[in-house]
Order: structure tokens, then sequence, then C-alpha cells
């Protein structure tokens, strides 16, 4: 047990598109990303997935609209439900998802990672 | 599906050590509470409990030691650990645990509440 701090973590890579696993319980992770750019669209059959805004803004496209996630905001994305997550600028963001969720999806794209580090 | 503005929802209440739930996903609640004072020695039987400090300072003493956990930090604790919150001055944390998870755990205490409001 010890005391997460944000940007310590944060300060220790700068790709985007990449989560680290951060902590975990109850089966559901707790991963950190900086994102910047267009991400992939995709869903999680099985998953729910929150976005929480740590710094920055977040656009998140849907298939019949578009949501922007500020600092201090979150939105939780149902099982199923596609999406497209865009950061203009980087985007700090904690995601709680089960521990199994892949952050593509069962897509396979240049962006997609195989393996998260715990960091 | 919304997006959950945390400053906005922590507008909505005063009271100290009483959660509302802002969301839930997976089976696992999120929810958020105004802390200050000295909460009751408790422990979760079967859960884990995330404790996310959104503005100010808490601590929390275990049997053995007391962590600090400031603006933009958290802590994991594991299930069957006996933990007791104190804020010297107001806190607002943001709490990610399993649906069923009461914040005394099995404790009755004056501080326990038997329903929790969602905001």
């Amino acid at each position: 047990m010890e005391v997460i701090n944000l940007n310590d973590k944060y300060a220790t890579f700068t790709d985007h598109w990449n989560p680290r696993l951060i902590g975990s319980l109850n089966g559901q992770a707790v991963k950190i990303a900086k994102v910047k750019g267009e991400f992939v669209w995709h869903d999680h059959k099985d998953e729910d997935e929150l976005f929480h805004v740590i710094k920055g803004t977040l656009e998140i496209q849907f298939r019949d609209r578009t949501e922007t996630i500020r600092e201090g905001e979150m939105i939780i994305v149902p099982k199923g439900v596609e999406h497209k997550p865009v950061a203009k600028e980087e985007v700090w963001i904690l995601l709680f998802e089960p521990m199994e969720t892949k952050h593509t999806g069962d897509v396979i794209h240049e962006l997609t990672q195989t393996k998260i580090d715990t960091i």
C-alpha cells in the first residue's frame, strides 16, 4: 500500500496513447495515459470505461454526437458503445476499467498496445 | 451518458462523511464526499477501496502507521485492512469501490449512513 502521486506518475513517460497501470482493486484497473491527436474507433463488448480528465480537454466522438470532457470532469462510456477519443492538445487522462480491458477493444490498429506497463 | 463535472457535484451538498453516488460501472461505484474531522475505525471484509483526494489533505490512520494523501494523490486500501480517515480541514474525496461497500464497513456508528443518494 503506497500513496500514488499522479503528477509523479505522469512524469515517468512522454508517449501518447500508451496507458500505464498505476493500481488495481476488485479486479479493476486504474490506468493513466497522455493522449494527443486522434485515436481509433472502437468499443468494449463487455466492459464499461471511465475517462477522468486530469489535465487538458478531451473530446470523445460517438456515432451520434461528440462530448467534451474538461479538466475535473469524467464520463462513463457503457459497454458496446463505439467511441473515438480525440485530443487537439495533449491531455492527461485517468481510466477506470476492468483489468482485462484492451484500449482499442477488439480493433487491431497501429496504436494498439499489446502489453501494459505498471509504473 | 453524461459528462460529470466534479465541482458541480460537490457544490450540491455541504455535509461531511456522507458519500454521494455520482456514477457506476462494472458493478463498481464512483462516489464523492466532503470530510472533516475524525471518522471511525473500520475495514471492508471483501472490498478494496480507493481514495482519491480532489481538494485538501487527508490522513488515513492504519494500525501501524499514518499515510498523508494530498490533492492529486490516491491510495488503495486493501480489503480487511483497518483504517480511520482524518481530515484536519475539509477535504474533498473521490471514492472508487464496489457498489455494495458500506462506508463504515460492519461498524455501526453515529456517522453511519444507511442509504446513499445519487446526485
